[in-house]
């Protein structure tokens, strides 16, 4: 094990996966290296528990060949953990950190782990011990106020667009009523990316809710009657998080009793239960009476949507990998802490800038849409398009035999 | 509309949709070109049942611009049926011919596909008309008789082992028990190929189960058991058909009383209710009692397997336009009919020819994973690996910072 000094810093990656997390670890440890004022990096296994249980792993003299290997890896290689820490557990991690000399504290994650950094942070100024403490974006939910867009939601956002052009193909094949359940408790940044899936004036998805826009049953049943009447078919992609006119949740109203994670939210995702509740409903409303029953079929896309490594947006890469970089150039400078957020920058092709923003702007509360980028009821707009865009990167270009009408061919 | 003469093939889709089913069609549409056998090409919409409405599309003079982009675009673009001919259905298909002078019928399927080419072949025989019927081979099952392998297998394979390379990840960054649900309902190559997921002496999936092997609630229980003792954490592919030891599928025992579809399979795909009770039923058999529940997660992969487009094997694509560019081919000679099948040759690098197999041959029954492709209870053997591997194309090669334990690095 080698080390340059005794100055030490601590990484750490916090919550639930994304596919380029790990862009974000690997731009910490080179960074580090090409750095003088940090001699030792010691990395936290399953983030703030590694910390308190000082389970720690040596990151000084990793070989490049397999951090290479470990940046295309989805999901936290240093692990991860749910654990949400109250002001005792901050102090605990505080207590390991001075007592293990740290100076500097990386971690990646999203609104809550911005937030145990404010605290740890908090913590060490009051003891006057010198902490520089580093809050690094990650979330597939896009939910992390005053940053543009975080590391971790184009990939998704490629993967879940793309998945929706084969269902959009699909369905077209065998038409039917077709529900996608994406991820997404509180924000529909990754639902919505679903209709970048589209391609041609007929392709879905042809109804997109969020949670941003509360949706009772009348209403989504008349919108599917709509659409279904009319083109024969219909594609839905429904948040996870959709929300009841009275403000409660979808999933609230059928999962009375269903297990709560540590930090009181209720558990949707690993579970099919939201569309099959939906495709019965649909099935049961609109099948003619006594006639044949409608094709209805849901499917939740699930965890692949975090850590599918097949599908990886090369922007969101790039830019996953920039802000683990930037927050060790940032800490360079001993005033320095906050969370690495981007802005865009300029009128033409897309391009960012990257800027520390004040711990306590990103912990806690999360954001949700922004209104301009959803329209009444079932769809996103195209402000949201524009803004999507750039960060999944360039999908596959579909064809269909519909295009020979538009031309004058065909029979 | 073009034609160089009177003599009409049609060519039609049918089934589940693959991500490569249109490499096939592109395959015969460009091969008919180079010919002079056949002067007139029409598409039937929605396989069958376009040709007892006659409702064709003239392919003779569609772009190759359009023709790649469709050869690229997932599932049919003529779109299919879920009708399965019975006589008087096909004798109705063989009228349309008749009246429509067709003398060549391409179609694009699996075993139901190839026993409805088979039974309109000998209706054409009888009545003197000559037709020449060619069944080309899709289906993500792999499960046709007599056929090494079918394409759509190694582009669905390569999804569903991609996924389970960052499933496995995931879950091992938030360790727990995890059940994906595959595709699959009489055969389990398709849930076989999530092994080809394993980089590393840990990586799962750790426990596979398909139909071929019965498996009772006791048994999985005390295999999860076992895993999750070992390794605080499992990760298990099930096929969505699996079997009791009775015979009865898992499916059958929960789903009395649902729908099925016109070919009287029951309805397994489009809910994740079997994922949803293998969850429970964990969770309640193996939580300690009075303790903490575990954490226990079930995705059911859905119809992304069949559709993703993202993630297409290039080994897939390019039999898929072979065996379409090859149907032409054979269709030269006048005696010819059958299903054009892929055999492996050689003892080195992976290599196959293609032949004419008679439609009986493949019509019909399925077949079953060979026996020598999975072992005791929960795994498939070397043997399976070898036969899937060179199907998929190269994986995305993942890291771990466990290299360095084995590397005498770390602490």
């Amino acid at each position: 094990m080698s080390s340059k000094g005794n100055v030490t810093a601590v990484i750490g990656q916090s919550g639930g996966p994304t596919a380029v997390i790990n862009q974000s670890l690997v731009g910490v440890i080179q960074e580090v290296r090409k750095t003088r004022h940090i001699h030792n990096l010691l990395g936290a296994r399953h983030g703030v528990r590694g910390i308190v249980n000082e389970d720690f792993i040596n990151l000084n003299d990793v070989p490049d060949e397999l951090l290479e290997r470990i940046a295309v890896t989805p999901a936290a290689a240093l692990r991860s953990t749910r654990d949400k820490p109250d002001h005792v557990y901050c102090e605990r991690i505080f207590r390991s950190f001075a007592k293990n000399n740290v100076r500097y504290f990386f971690y990646i994650g999203g609104n809550d782990s911005a937030d145990t950094a404010r605290i740890v942070s908090e913590l060490a100024k009051a003891e006057n011990h010198d902490l520089q403490v580093f809050h690094i974006p990650k979330t597939i939910d896009n939910d992390l106020r005053v940053h543009d867009h975080t590391p971790g939601y184009g990939s998704a956002a490629r993967f879940v667009a793309t998945a929706m052009i084969g269902d959009n193909f699909d369905n077209r094949s065998l038409p039917g009523i077709k529900i996608d359940v994406l991820m997404g408790r509180n924000a529909g940044y990754l639902t919505a990316a679903t209709a970048l899936a589209r391609q041609h004036e007929e392709d879905g998805p042809h109804l997109i809710y969020i949670p941003e826009q509360p949706i009772d049953v009348e209403k989504l049943i008349g919108d599917v009657d709509r659409i279904y009447s009319k083109r024969g078919r219909c594609l839905i992609a429904v948040s996870e998080g959709i929300v009841a006119p009275d403000g409660r949740t979808w999933f609230e109203l059928l999962a009375e009793g269903h297990e709560r994670d540590a930090h009181g939210n209720l558990q949707l995702s690993g579970s099919g239960e939201l569309g099959d509740h939906l495709a019965n409903l649909i099935e049961k409303s609109l099948s003619p009476a006594g006639g044949k029953k409608l094709r209805v079929r849901a499917d939740t896309f699930g965890y692949i949507q975090r850590s599918f490594p097949g599908c990886v947006s090369e922007v969101d890469a790039k830019e996953a990998r920039m802000v683990g970089q930037l927050a060790v150039r940032f800490s360079i400078d001993r005033g320095n802490r906050g969370s690495v957020a981007m802005k865009r920058v300029g009128t033409g092709d897309y391009r960012v800038e990257y800027f520390l923003t004040p711990l306590e702007t990103v912990a806690k509360e999360t954001r949700k849409m922004d209104p301009s980028f959803y329209q009444e009821g079932n769809d996103v707009t195209e402000a949201f398009l524009d803004y999507a865009r750039p960060l999944i990167g360039r999908l596959a270009q579909t064809g269909s035999f519909d295009e020979l009408k538009l031309n004058g061919h065909g029979r």
